[in-house]
C-alpha cells in the first residue's frame, strides 16, 4: 500500500519546505518538491506541517505505585499517545529487588504486547545492583535496551542507588556502551522535610513543594554530574525542573561533561499556585510543579540548548486513586498525564509564544528524543528508508484540554484551564493512519517492542 | 537538465541514508530510496557519500595587505574551492576609513562579478564606526550582507575596533537584526611583544607565535564575550586557535550567552612546530599555530558543540610575495591557503578518527554554515527545494597535498606532508557539474552573489 | 616625653583587651594590664577604644584637574585627617607625559613638606609608560614608593594605560618587587555613553552614572584580573563600588590570583539617589555612587575579606569649583570629602551596624593599608617599637556630618544628612596629640615623609 | 609568680618586634620594648622567637577504634603535645548511638581530668543525630562545646551522618550558634572500591589511597559547601588532603559561602610513595596521602588563605598494634601522631621555604585555631590579660625527628626520615614552664577543661 501525503510544509529537526512525502507500505519512500507517483491514498496536507511522529521518552503505564497501579495502562496509554501525534514511546522495566532485571524485561515486553497501538521502547530500571547485574549489561544492550534508569530517591520502593552504584553504572556504559538515565533529587533532605510538614500537619499539598525545595533537585543533579565527571561517562537527566537544575546542566556542558536533559510539559507550563486549586491533590508529581522563574528557565535552557528533550513523564492515577491522598500529600501517588498533549503543548506554548523555533520543536519531541535513545534512523526523521511514523499537523485547530477532548482513562486534565493552538489531523505509524480527524482508528497489538541501538 | 544521482549514502546534518537524488535545473526535486524518473543523466554515487556542497564563510580573495594582495583571488579561489567540494564562499567587503561601507561593498562584487565560477555572499568589514555607519545597517541586512566584522587588532591597518564600537554594533545588530562577527586579539599586548622580538633581534617565524601568546587571544574573546552579555546579543568568533578560547566559549554557552565560534584546519591540524621548518615563514598566520594541547581541545569543543563552525580564513601569499620577510616575520603577509581542502581535511582528520560522526562533518563544513550566516535553506542541506549544491564524495580516495594536486595560484601548501583519505568525486554547482574526477569544468562568472537573511 | 594612657579598651586587627599603652617619645613602649611607669602625662581612656591611627591610602590633595586644582591641599587636607582620627596618608605623585616620574615625585615632596601635619607616602602615578621608567622601577622602590598607580581611563589627562603598560607594569613588580594599583574602568564605553548623554541633552548630573554602568567598571576588574594571572603578579583595584567588582575580586582570589581591593565610605553609604538633590553636581565622583545593591556586596565584600581596605579617594572642589559644572555634568570636576570622616564612618555604619567586627574595622582603616602599602610595623598596630600613632575613640559621642562640624576647606560635606556615633577623642601623631576633643593642635610642616617598604 | 621574658623576637599572627613580655600568674600582665619590672625569673629569650603557644584542635587521644584503642592517651598526647609547643588541644567526645552525647562529654572530660598536662577542649562528635540531639544544642554551647563533628563516612562505627543530619545541624548552629566540622569524604564509593580491592587482592597499603581516589574527597566537600550555601550557615573542613579540596573551598569562600578549612602535617609534607615503604602500613591514614600536586595546593591554599588551619588529626597505633592488617589495609586502624611536630613543621617546611610568612605561620598553630573554635582572646594571641601559654621557640634548633627524640607512646614516627629547623627551648603553659631545652617538667592533671565560646 502506497500513500502519498500531498503539498505539506515538511519540517524536520533541520530543514523545512513545502513537498510532498511518498510511502510505500511501512516506510518512507521519498521526499519531493512534488511527486507524482501512482498511490494508493493521497492525501492532502496543504497549509499542514508534515513532521515525524513524536516521540515519548519517559512513561510510567501501569505501573505499580502505593499499593494501586497507574490508570492508563499500555492500551489506553498509547492510544492518546496516538490522538496526541506521538507515534513511539519509552517505558521503564523495573527489577523487582531480589531478582534479574531480565525477569522484569521479559515480563514487561509480555505485558504490552497486545496492548499497544504504537511502537515502543524499554529503559530498563535498575533497583538492586550487584555483579551480576553489572555482568548482564552487554545482554541488554543485545536485546535493544541500552538505557539505564537510576533513581537517586525512593528508598522505599526499592528503588533507590547509592552514590557507589551510580558511579558503577556510569563506568560500565562508558565501556559498553549505553546511557544512565537518572531522577536526581537527595532522599535524605526530601524525608527530612516530609517529616517536619507531618510533625507540623502541613499535609495540604500545598506543602509538597515545600517539602521537595529546589535545592534539593540541584544537589543531586551536582552530585550526579560530578560523578559522570570523573567517570569519563555520559548522563541524562529526567524531568529538570528547576533554574538551578538547567543552570548546573548547561555549566557542565560549558567545561565539556557529557550531560544531556530531558524537561516535562507540566514543568513549563504549570507552576506550584496550581497545588492551591481545589483539586490541587491531583496534580502532585515528583519533583514538584515550581516557580514562574523556573518555567523561564526552562524555556531558555531549550532554546539555547542545555536541554534537548520534552518528554512527560505520564504516569496516571484517577480522582479515585488519588482520593486517600485528598488531605495528606504523602498518601498520595505521584504523576498526571501528559502524552497526549506533548505535542500541541510545545507547539503551542513554545513556537507560537517566539520562544524556540519550528525546527527545535521537531527536535525536542521527535529527532532528539530518537538520536539519544537509539531509535533514529528508523524514527525521529523523514527520510527515505525510515519508517513512515508521521504527523500531519494542523498548526491552527485550537483544542481546549478538558479531560472529555483527551483519550486516557484518567478522568481529569492537568491542562484543563488551557486550549492550546495547533493539534494533529492524522498520525501515522509504519504507514496506517491511526488518528485522523478527531478519529481514533488505531490496532491493538500491532505496536512493537522497538530494539534500541546507539550508532558508535 | 534533470540529473538523477542513484545509489549514494545520503548525509545531512542530521540524516543518513542510502537512495537516490533527483535535480530538476538548479535545484534539487526529490529524495528516495529509488527514483525512478527520466533523467538527462545518472549518476551512479554507489560507494558514495552525497553530501550538501561545502560552505566556507571566511575567504579574503584578492585582499591588499602590506603592500601586496593576496594571490589568489575570486577567480583561481573559487577554482580551488569547487575542486575541493566548497560551492558558496563568503568573502568580505572592508570599508575604507572615511568612506561609507556601502562604497566597497559595490566596488566588492563589481570585482567578484565575472570572476566566481561558484556563488558567494559577502561580510561587511567595519574599519570605520560612525552614526552614519550605524544607519545604514539595516540598508545592508535588506541587502542581504547580514554580518559585521570588526577587528579588535590591526590598528595600523585602520580596521581597529574598539571597545565602543563593539558594543555599539553588538547593540544595534541585537534590534536590528544580524550578527556580529570578531577577530579577537589584544592589539596592545601584540605590539608589546612584537616590539620586545625586534628589540632582541628574534626575527625568525618561529618567534611569532611567542609574540601573541594563548592568553593574547583569551583576553579578546572574554571581552568580547562579556560585551555580547551585557548587551544581550550574539556574536561569532572567527578563527579560534587557543584552548582557552575553547573553554570561554563553552563555559560562555554554559552560562546563557548566545556565544558562536568557528576554528580553520590549520589550528586543527598544524602546530607551531611547524614554524621550525625551514620554509617556516611560509606559514605565518594571525593567530599564529598552536600548541597540540590547543589541537585536542578544539577537536574536542567541536565534538562536544563549543565551536559550529569550520572555515578556512584562506589568505594566500605566494613564495616571492611572503620573500621579504624571510628573516623578519613582522614583515610577512600573514595567511594561508585553505578552502580546496576544508572537506577532505575534516573529513579525514575528524571523521576517519572518530573525533566527530559524519554527521557532524556535514553540519561544520555546510550546514551550520548556512544556517549560521543566512545561507540556509538554500544552500547548506540535500532538501527539495534546495539548490543543487551537491558534493559527491569518494571515501577512499587518497589525495597527498602537494601543490600539484591543488588549484591555487598559490606555490605552495601547507598541509604538503600530509594525505587525506577521501576527496571529491563530483562537485555540482546549482545543478551543474563544475568539478569531476579531477577536472575542473567551471565556468566562469557563473557564480552569483547570494543575499542572506536570517530566518526570524 | 612619656605618655600613659589608661584603662583604655585596645583594639588591634587582632587583639581586643583592657590595658594601658605607655609611649616614649615618637614610639609605643609597651602594653600592659596596668603600667605604673611614671610618665610626662597620664591619659585616662576608660569608655575609650584605642586603636592604631588611620591610614587613608588613596587621596588627591591639591590636584590640578579640569583646569582647577583640588581644594584640599596638604595643609587642610592633613588638618581634616588629623581631625577624623587619620595619622597617615598616601597621596600621588604624578608623571607629567613626556618627563620622568622622578621630577613628579621630586616636586611633589617639595610640595606637601613644609604643609603637612601628619606622615604621608606617595604612590607614583604613571601616565607616560617607557622603558626608562621601566628601568627606575627599582629607584622609586628604594626611595620608598613601591606602588604604582595606573588609569584605565583618563586619556584626555594623559593619563591612561593601555593593556601593554598594565602588562609590562605587572611583570616588572612581579621581578622587582611593589605593587600595580589601577583605577579600573572602560575609557571607550565611558566616552561613548557620554556622547549618547550630550547628543540627547542628558547633561543633569543624574545622568553621570547612566553614562558609566557597572558592567563599565566590571569589564576593565575582569581585564585587569585577568593581566594579574597571567603575569602571576598582584594587583590592587581602588575604589571599588560594584556588586560585579566586589564578586571578580573575590573569584580570582578563589582560582589564586593574587588579587587585592579597596572601597570607599561613598560607594558604602550613598547611593545613586544623591544625584537627585538639587545640589546633586556636587556630589559627582567616578565611579559613580551606585545602587543599594552594590551598597549591600561591597559591605558582605568587607565582612568576607574580599575586599581589604577603606580608603576615601579624597579630592575636593568647592561650590564656586562645582558651580561650571552644575548644568553640564561632562563638565564637573570629580571628588568629594571623605578622609576625616573615614573612621568614624566605617564604625558607624559597619561595626554598629553589625557588618563587621571591631577588629576587622581596625584591619580595614589601619592594619591592611599599613601592611599592603609597606607601612607596616612602624604604623597599622600597637606594638611595642611602632610609631605612637594613636586614636583614643570616643564609641558614643554622635556628630552630625555639616560643614561645620569638619575641618576642610571645602564649604559642603557629601554627608550632610547623616549623623555618626562615635568619633575620636585624641588624635595622637609620633607621640603628639594632634587633636583632642573638637580642638586641633597640629603644627604645619611636623608630617614626614614615609618611605614605605614590603617586607620581603 | 612574675617572669619577665627578654629580647624576644615576639611574633603573633599580626606584628612582630623585639621587646620582652612581662608575666604575671598565669596571664600576661605586659609587652613592651624593654620592661624593667622586678620579676622572680627572667628568662633570656635573645636571637629566639616568642609566640602564643600552638593550639591543635584535632586530637584522637585514647580512642576506641577497631577493637583497639589508640595508643597516647590523655596523658602521653598532651605531654608529646608540651614538648613541641602546644599548649592547648580539642579532642572529641563520640556520641554513641542510642545515648545522648551529654553522657559522652561527662565520661570524656572525667576520662581527661587527671591526666592532662595542658589545657584542652572537646568536640561533641554526633553520631546519632534526633530530636533531643538537636534541644540540646544550646546547652553545649552553654557548656563550652560549640563545636559538632560530622562524619560523612563510617557507617559501620555508627557514626556516620547523612545529608538531613548535615541540613539540620548546619541551620541548627546558624540559627544558635555554634559550628559544624565535618569529615568529608563520600562513604559509598570507599566502599565499593576497597570491595574492588578486595576482590582483587589488592590488600597492601598501597591500596589504600588508590581506593580513595580525590574525587571522594571532592564530592564530599562540594556536597557539604553545598548544604552550608543554602542554608546560609558556616562549616569547617578537616584534614583537607586534596588540590581539589582547596579549590572548592577557595571558591566558595570567592562566592560568599561561611567556608572554613584545615589540612595537616601529613598532607603537607607526606605523599602516597610512603605507602611503598616495607612499613607503609603504619601510616594508614584517612583520607590517605596524597601526591606531590596535592601538596602543592596545600601550601598554596595556606598561603593564600583558603585554609585557616593547620592540625594534626593525631591518632596514634603502635606497631603492635598495627601489626593485624600488615598485610590488609582493610584491617588497619588509621592514624599517625602529629601533635609534637605540628610546629616545628609548619615553621621548617613553610616559613623556612619561603611558603608563608612568619606571621602566618603563627596565625595558623594558633590564632585561627583559637578563633574559629572560641579560645581567643584567652588562647593564640600575645596580649595583655591572654594566658601566658607562650613558646619560646629557637628557629636555628636542627631536630631529626625519630622516635626517640619525641615523646609519644607509639613507637614509630612518620616523620623519621626528616629533620626540622627550628624546635621550642621553652613551653609555658599558663605562666608555668612545662617543657624547656629538651626536657618535660609538666604536672599531671593541671590542665583544665576550657569552655570555648563564640565572640559574637
Amino acid at each position: 500500500m502506497n500513500i502519498l501525503i500531498k503539498n505539506g510544509t515538511i519540517i524536520t529537526s533541520s530543514d523545512i519546505f513545502d513537498g510532498d512525502i511518498y510511502i510505500k507500505g511501512e516506510k518512507i519512500d521519498g521526499l519531493g518538491e512534488s511527486i507524482n507517483l501512482p498511490a494508493d491514498e493521497v492525501i492532502d496536507a496543504k497549509g499542514k506541517y508534515v513532521i515525524p511522529g513524536g516521540i515519548d521518552v519517559h512513561t510510567h503505564f501501569q505501573l505499580p505505585v502505593k499499593g494501586t497501579v497507574s490508570a492508563d495502562g499500555f492500551e489506553s496509554g498509547s492510544r492518546a499517545a496516538a490522538c496526541g501525534g506521538v507515534t513511539t514511546f519509552i517505558d521503564f522495566a523495573h527489577q523487582v529487588p531480589g531478582e534479574s532485571p531480565m525477569k522484569a524485561l521479559d515480563e514487561r515486553i509480555e505485558e504490552a504486547k497486545n496492548d499497544v497501538y504504537i511502537d515502543y521502547g524499554l529503559h530498563l530500571g535498575i533497583s538492586d545492583f550487584n555483579k551480576n547485574v553489572l555482568k548482564e549489561i552487554p545482554i541488554y544492550i543485545e536485546r535493544g535496551v541500552p538505557s539505564f534508569k537510576l533513581y537517586m530517591i525512593y528508598a522505599k520502593e526499592g528503588w533507590m542507588s547509592n552514590d557507589a552504584t551510580i558511579y558503577a553504572m556510569l563506568e560500565a556504559v562508558r565501556e559498553q556502551g549505553g546511557l544512565v538515565i537518572i531522577h536526581a533529587e537527595n532522599p535524605y533532605i526530601i524525608d527530612m522535610f516530609t517529616d517536619r510538614m507531618i510533625d507540623e500537619g502541613k499535609l495540604d499539598v500545598k506543602w509538597h513543594p515545600v517539602s521537595r525545595p529546589n535545592f534539593v533537585e540541584a544537589e543531586a543533579i551536582k552530585r550526579a554530574l560530578y560523578l559522570t565527571e570523573v567517570t569519563g561517562s555520559r548522563i541524562y537527566i529526567v524531568h529538570t525542573s528547576t533554574a538551578e537544575g538547567v543552570a548546573l546542566v548547561a555549566e557542565a556542558k560549558g567545561r565539556g561533561v557529557m550531560a544531556l536533559a530531558e524537561t516535562c510539559p507540566q514543568y513549563l507550563v504549570l507552576n506550584d499556585d496550581t497545588y492551591l486549586r481545589d483539586d490541587g491533590y491531583l496534580f502532585l508529581t515528583s519533583p514538584p510543579l515550581r516557580k514562574v522563574k523556573d518555567q523561564l528557565a526552562l524555556w531558555k535552557g531549550l532554546s539555547m540548548g542545555a536541554i534537548q528533550v520534552v518528554s512527560t513523564d505520564t504516569c496516571t492515577f484517577t480522582r479515585e486513586q488519588k482520593e486517600p491522598g485528598k488531605d495528606d500529600f504523602t498518601k498520595l501517588p505521584g504523576g498526571i498525564a501528559g502524552i497526549e498533549t506533548l505535542i500541541p503543548m510545545v507547539h503551542s506554548e513554545g513556537v507560537l509564544k517566539g520562544r524556540i523555533s519550528l525546527n527545535q520543536w521537531v527536535d525536542l519531541i521527535s529527532t532528539n528524543p530518537a538520536k539519544l535513545f537509539g531509535l533514529h534512523p528508523a524514527k525521529g526523521t523523514l527520510a527515505p528508508g525510515s519508517d513512515a511514523d508521521i504527523v500531519i499537523f494542523d498548526p491552527e485547530k485550537k483544542v481546549k484540554l478538558l479531560p472529555e477532548n483527551l483519550h486516557y482513562v484518567v478522568d481529569y486534565s492537568p491542562y484543563d484551564r488551557m486550549t492550546v493552538t495547533g493539534w494533529p489531523y492524522i498520525t501515522m505509524s509504519r504507514g496506517k493512519t491511526i488518528y485522523r480527524d478527531g478519529e481514533f482508528m488505531g490496532e491493538k497489538g500491532r505496536g512493537k517492542f522497538i530494539p534500541r541501538y546507539y550508532a558508535d
